[in-house]
C-alpha cells in the first residue's frame, strides 16, 4: 500500500513513464487489449488506460507486452553460476522472477548457504525468491555438508522472499511418516505457505498418501496421464524444460481450456549455454506456442499461474498494484523477447542487457574441507576376490551393477583402461574426517589420468576418477587448491580447470568463461576418446544413492536396490 | 496433516466411506470422471479411484458428484435468521460453505456482534467463514451501535475461520487516503488476507486507485464491460445473484475460458423465502448453466474459485485432502441437489434435511436501548415553511428530495394519508440518548397506523412512518418490546408484529414463521392499499446516508449530493 501509488493511480501525481501503443497480453482477463497504454509509478503499475500523465513516454510500436515471464523451479547451481551471473543471462529471455531451491549449496554449507543465496541475489533486476530445500541431508549414506531440520528453516520462514518448502523428495519418507520430514512440512503448512513435490511416476494410492500429507505441486511428470491424475487430486503441475529432462512438450496433451490455471513452466537444472543459447522460459514459451497452446494460455501458464500457486503478490500480470515486469515482442510465430522491463525500467533489449549491475559482494568460507592426502590413500588392497562395478550408461543417471575380476600389479587392485575399468573414490569434502569410498567404474572411456569434481549430488563430496594414482592424487590436490571446480589431470600435470570456489558449486566468473571451460572439456574428452563427452557430469551423479543401482559415497558402495551399504568386494 | 488420513490414503487403514458409482466433477483437472469412487476418512477425501478398502459404501448409481458450493458473499442477517437456521435453509440447496460479512450485526453490537456470529455458527454442518466488517461504522452522520477499528479487529484475525476484510464500501475514502480505513486494509493486507470489494461502476482511475490500495474483489458489477475492465485491472469477480439485486445473469457475457478462474457466485443479500422455495448457489448454477456457461466451469466458479481468492485451504474440490463436501444430482439441465454430504456424511435428500442440528445457545444483551418517549417526542412543530420531503421510490433504494407545505393542526405539522405525506422518524437505539430525527416521506401510501422496525440500514436505528402520533408511539414501545423487529400498529393496537430479538435483526424463530409473517404483513399492506408492499423494506433504507438523495438519521435529515446534514424547514 503505497500512498504515492495511490495517489497516482487516481490522477493526482504524474507517472514516472507511459508505456504506449501496445497490445497488452491480459492474462488475468484473458483477452488482448489493443492500443493499451500502461502506466507506471516507483516501479509499479498506477493504471492501464486510465488517461494518467507521465513524466516520459515510450511508444511500444504496436508490440504485444506481457508480464515478465516466472521460472517456477529452478536449481540456479546448476547453471555454475552465481545469481547475478545468472540474471545476467536470463534477464534478456525475458524472465523476470525466479524460484529458486538452494538445494545443492545449503548441502554443502547449510544454514550459510541459504543465507548467501538470499544476500547474493538481493538487489538485483531479476526477482529471486526462494523455497527452503526439504532434503538436506538427502541421506544417511554418506558424509553430508549441513542439515537442515524444521527448527533451522524457521528463520527463513521470516523473510518474505521464502515462499515455502522446496521439493519433496523423499516420497517414501512421507508415506511413512517420518517425523523430522513431517515436522518440515508441518512448519510451513501452519504458515499456509506452499509445498513443492517432486514425485516421479507416483500414482494412485501412494500419491493420494503423498498429497494428503501437504505437498501441492509437482515437476516431474513424463506423461499427459500421469498430469492429469496429479491434476485432479489437486496439484499444481510444473512443465519442466531443463537441459537434460525436457518434459514439456510430451505434456501438452494434459494442457486443457479448464485446467490451464494449474500448470506452470519451469527449468529445475538448465546449463549456461542452454540458457544462453536457446533460451530459458522464453523457450519454455515457444514450446508451449508451437504446441498449439492458446497464446493467452501460454503466457499465463509462463506468468501469473506461478504467482498464484507461490502466493506472490504482484507479481505475474499488468494491472493496478503489480510489479511494472513486462517483456514486449512482436510476434507470437517466433516468440522472442525484444524488450525486457523490471520494475519500470528497460534493462534488455534484442537479447542484450542494457547495462550492467554490480553484484552484492558478500564473503563465504570455503567449502573444501580435506584431510591432508597422499598418493597412498588410493590404494585399493587386492583380496583375491571380484569387486563390484559401477556400470555408467551414456545418457542416464541410472546405473548397473557388475561383478568383475579385477586386474592387480604388486597386490593391488588397478584401473585398467584396456577394460574400461577405472578406479572412482567419494573424498568427504565437508568434515575433513579422512573417509574415501573406493570403487570401480566402467562406461567412461578414460584413457589416461584422472577427472574429478567437487559437485556430486546431492552430498556434494569430492569425486575423482582415474586411470593412475599420481594422477588421482593431483586432481584431488587440485581441486582442495581451487576451493572447489571441476579438472582433469595427468600426471603432475593440470590439462584443463574450471574453478567453482563458490561452495565447490558454483563459479566467480562470468557465463562466458564458464561456457567457454564446459565445452573446452568436451572438446577434450572428445579428443582423449572417451565414450562419453560430458564424464564430469555423468561423475556428479555417481554419488547419488536414490537412483538406482549401485553407487559410490564417501562411505562407500551402496546398493541402491537393497537401499544399504554394500562391500566392494564380493566373495566367489 | 492428520496423520489418519495419510496412513488411510496409502491404504495402510480403512475408509469409513466409499461413493462408489458416480461421475465425478472435476473442477481443478477441469474434466469428468467416469465411474468413480471417493473414498472418504475423518470428513475428508483419502482418495480417488486408488482402489481403497472403506467400511461403508454408498452406490450413487451414475449421479454426477460435485464439490458443495460456496457463497462467496453473504450477509446472513438479510435473511432474518440466525446461523443455524440459515443452515437448515440452504444445506438441501447443495451450499456447504458460506463466507459471511456479518455487517449489520456489527454495526449494533460491535465486536460483540462478531463473536456472536463466530460462536453461533460453529459446528454446524454448513462452514461459515467470515470478513471483519470495514465500514462500521458507516458513517459519521448517526449514532452508530459500535466502531470497529483496526485494532479491534486484530483479535478475529487470528481465528481460522476469519477470512479476511469485508467489503470496503467506502470509496471515497480509499481514494482519499482516509487513514483509519488505511490502517484497516494494512492490518490485512500486510497478513497476506483478502480484503473484498465493493465498487458498483467504479472505472477507470478511480478504480485502479481503488484496487492499488489492497482491494482484490468486486462484487457490484452490473455490466459485462464493468465486470472486464475490473478483471483485467486484477480483481475476482463474484457474480451476485440476492432478492433485490440480480446482475448474474447480465454479467454472463463476460465469463471467458481463459477468466472463468477469476469468477465466484454470490447472494449478498437473499430473503428466506427466495432461499427455501427459489434456491441459492444451486439457483446461481442453474442461471449459469442456462447462461450457456460449460457445466465444469459453473461449478468451478461455485466453488474452487472462491476457495482460491479467500485461501480456504481443502475447500471446493474432490481432491485427496479435501473436505468430504459434495453435491449429487443427475442432471445439467434441471440442476438439483439430490444429495448433499458435509464432511463424508448426507446432510440433505431431495430438498429436505435428513436430520435436524442444534444451535449453539449463546447470550447477546439486548440491542434496543432508547430513552423513555412520550407521545409528545413525535410532534413535529409549525415554522410556517415548506419542509424537504423524501420521496421513496418503488424498487429503488434512491430517493428523491421534494420540498412541501406540510399539513398543518393547531401549530403542528401532521400526517396527511390525502397528500401520501407521512411522518417519519428515526430514533437512537443504541445509546439511549434521546436523539430522533423528525421528517416526511412521501411514496409509501400510508392510510393509517403506524409500520416500523429496528433493521435500518446500516447504524439499524428504529425506523417508523406513521399518520398518527398514538401509533407511532404504540410502534415504537411494541419495538422496545419485542428487543427489535417489525411492527404495524394503528392506535394502541398491535395489527402485525415479527419479533426480532437476535440484535434487532435477527428472529429467533425458524424460517417457516419469519416466511409467514412476511408474507402476513405483504398481504396486510396490499389489504390496507400501501403503493408499496414491502414498505417496511423501503424503510429499513430510508437511513441509509450513502445512498442519493434525501435520507434521515436520528440526527435528521441528510442531503447525500451534498453529503451534509439538512435542516427540515426550508425558507421560502
Amino acid at each position: 500500500m503505497d500512498k504515492d501509488l495511490i495517489d497516482t493511480a487516481a490522477g493526482k501525481a504524474p507517472c514516472d513513464l507511459n508505456l504506449t501503443n501496445c497490445v497488452m497480453v491480459d492474462v488475468l482477463g484473458g483477452r488482448f487489449i489493443e492500443n493499451a497504454t500502461v502506466s507506471i509509478r516507483n516501479g509499479r503499475i498506477a493504471g492501464v488506460n486510465d488517461g494518467l500523465e507521465a513524466k516520459a513516454t515510450l511508444n511500444l510500436g504496436g508490440k504485444f507486452l506481457a508480464p515478465g515471464l516466472v521460472d517456477a523451479h529452478v536449481h540456479v547451481e546448476s547453471s555454475l553460476l552465481t545469481p547475478a551471473e545468472y540474471a545476467r543471462v536470463v534477464l534478456p529471455h525475458g524472465t523476470t522472477t525466479v524460484v529458486a531451491d538452494p538445494h545443492e549449496i545449503v548441502n554443502v554449507l547449510g544454514y550459510d548457504g541459504m543465507r548467501f543465496m538470499l544476500s547474493a541475489s538481493s538487489d538485483l533486476p531479476l526477482d529471486f525468491f526462494f523455497m527452503v530445500p526439504s532434503c538436506v541431508p538427502a541421506t544417511e549414506f554418506d558424509t553430508a555438508g549441513a542439515a537442515l531440520y524444521a527448527s533451522d528453516m524457521y528463520p527463513f520462514l521470516q523473510d518474505e522472499r521464502v515462499l515455502g518448502l522446496g521439493e519433496v523428495m523423499n516420497y517414501p519418507g512421507v508415506l511413512a511418516r517420518e517425523q523430522r520430514l513431517m515436522d518440515k512440512i508441518a512448519l510451513f503448512t501452519s504458515a499456509r505457505k506452499p509445498v513443492d513435490g517432486h514425485a516421479p511416476g507416483l500414482r494412485g494410492a501412494a500419491l493420494s498418501a503423498y498429497i494428503v500429507a501437504g505437498i501441492g505441486s509437482d515437476h516431474e511428470c513424463t506423461t499427459p496421464a500421469e498430469a492429469e491424475e496429479k491434476l485432479s487430486k489437486g496439484m499444481y503441475i510444473m512443465l519442466r524444460e531443463g537441459s537434460t529432462a525436457k518434459d514439456l512438450s510430451h505434456l501438452i496433451p494434459a494442457i486443457k481450456p479448464a485446467s490451464v490455471p494449474r500448470f506452470m513452466v519451469c527449468s529445475d537444472d538448465r546449463h549456461s549455454n542452454d540458457l544462453r543459447d536457446e533460451g530459458h522460459m522464453d523457450h519454455a514459451v515457444r514450446l508451449l506456442l508451437a504446441g498449439g497452446i492458446a497464446p493467452i494460455d501460454a503466457f499465463r501458464i509462463a506468468s501469473a499461474n506461478a504467482a498464484q500457486w507461490f502466493g506472490m503478490k504482484g507479481v505475474g500480470a499488468i494491472a493496478p498494484g503489480y510489479k511494472a515486469d513486462f517483456v514486449a515482442f512482436s510476434s507470437f510465430d517466433a516468440f522472442k523477447a525484444e524488450m525486457v522491463f523490471k520494475c519500470g525500467r528497460l534493462v534488455a533489449e534484442n537479447g542484450a542487457l542494457i547495462e550492467d549491475f554490480p553484484a552484492r559482494q558478500m564473503a563465504l568460507r570455503d567449502s573444501v574441507n580435506i584431510k591432508w592426502l597422499t598418493a597412498g590413500d588410493f590404494i585399493i588392497p587386492d583380496k583375491g576376490t571380484s569387486v563390484k562395478v559401477i556400470e555408467a550408461r551414456q545418457d542416464s543417471i541410472i546405473t548397473g551393477q557388475l561383478v568383475e575380476k579385477p586386474t592387480v600389479v604388486e597386490g593391488t587392485c588397478v584401473s585398467d583402461p584396456s577394460r574400461d575399468l577405472i578406479k572412482i573414490f567419494v573424498i568427504d569434502r565437508h568434515s575433513g574426517s579422512g573417509r574415501i569410498g573406493k570403487g570401480f567404474i566402467k562406461g567412461l572411456g578414460l584413457k589416461r589420468g584422472a577427472i574429478g569434481g567437487t559437485i556430486s549430488h546431492d552430498s556434494h563430496n569430492m569425486i575423482i576418477a582415474g586411470v593412475d594414482d599420481a594422477s588421482i592424487f593431483k586432481a584431488a590436490r587440485h581441486l582442495n587448491k581451487m576451493k572447489g571446480g571441476l579438472v582433469y589431470a595427468v600426471g603432475d600435470k593440470i590439462i584443463l580447470d574450471l574453478p567453482l570456489p563458490v561452495a565447490g558449486l558454483m563459479s566467480d566468473r562470468d557465463a562466458d568463461f564458464v561456457i567457454g571451460r564446459l565445452r573446452a572439456f568436451e572438446e577434450l574428452f572428445e579428443r582423449e576418446g572417451l565414450t562419453n563427452h560430458t564424464p564430469l557430469m555423468t561423475l556428479s551423479f555417481m554419488a547419488l544413492p536414490v537412483i538406482p543401482s549401485l553407487k559410490i559415497t564417501d562411505a562407500g558402495l551402496i546398493d541402491v536396490d537393497r537401499f544399504a551399504p554394500v562391500d566392494l568386494y564380493v566373495d566367489a
